[in-house]
């Protein structure tokens, strides 16, 4: 199982790799049967092309990602609270999400899901 | 399935229930065959018995807790971040979790997992 340090440089190299729009970096941390749940309640992006468009999509915004608070890294699982700002037709966007990511025994992300609604979206 | 509104309603008296120590009222918002994993890994309370003994062990502390940035509810789920403070052994201590609850139809939560880390804890 990884510790919790491995989770938490993993989480941290997801969201430098978000702020960086480096799908490579972003992929690589992704098991080759990982589920990606994004939001909630969606359909899942299953394995990693599926999870490559989905993030490549993701990025045709220029994202700017920051944790709140500390990552809670526990018994191969990871959760943080973060906000996702960009802009979409010139008006500012802030999405703050909670993510939970379960890790394989090697360390790579095997499941990702982000709990926001509308709730958690406000626009300038 | 139940709206966010609920959902948001819900997590509030159970921050206020845990506020107030009102055993009754926490069990209230649990269905009868739910599951308490807290934390992450350890073994579940299954069913409203081993629930309300859970939580009577947890109150024997005063908590008082609070949220940290807004309840994320969306099909059928919560998130949530927050701190739990006590004193032990005249020590004062906090742990910041991360709980997601899962909702059943009749809007009663079936689900609780509560993430946190020994990184979670912190004693003054």
């Amino acid at each position: 199982m990884p510790t919790p340090e491995h989770m938490q440089a993993a989480v941290e190299a997801y969201v430098r790799a978000l702020n960086a729009a480096d799908l490579d970096a972003i992929t690589a941390l992704y098991a080759d049967d990982a589920r990606v749940e994004d939001p909630v309640g969606s359909t899942p992006s299953c394995g990693l092309n599926e999870i490559r468009a989905f993030y490549a999509r993701s990025l045709r915004l220029k994202l700017q990602v920051a944790l709140e608070g500390p990552v809670r890294a526990v018994a191969g699982e990871a959760a943080f609270a973060f906000s996702v700002s960009f802009e979409i037709n010139g008006r500012p966007t802030t999405i703050r999400p909670i993510d939970v990511m379960r890790f394989d025994a090697a360390g790579r992300i095997v499941q990702m899901r982000a709990f926001f609604g509308p709730g958690n979206i406000s626009t300038g």
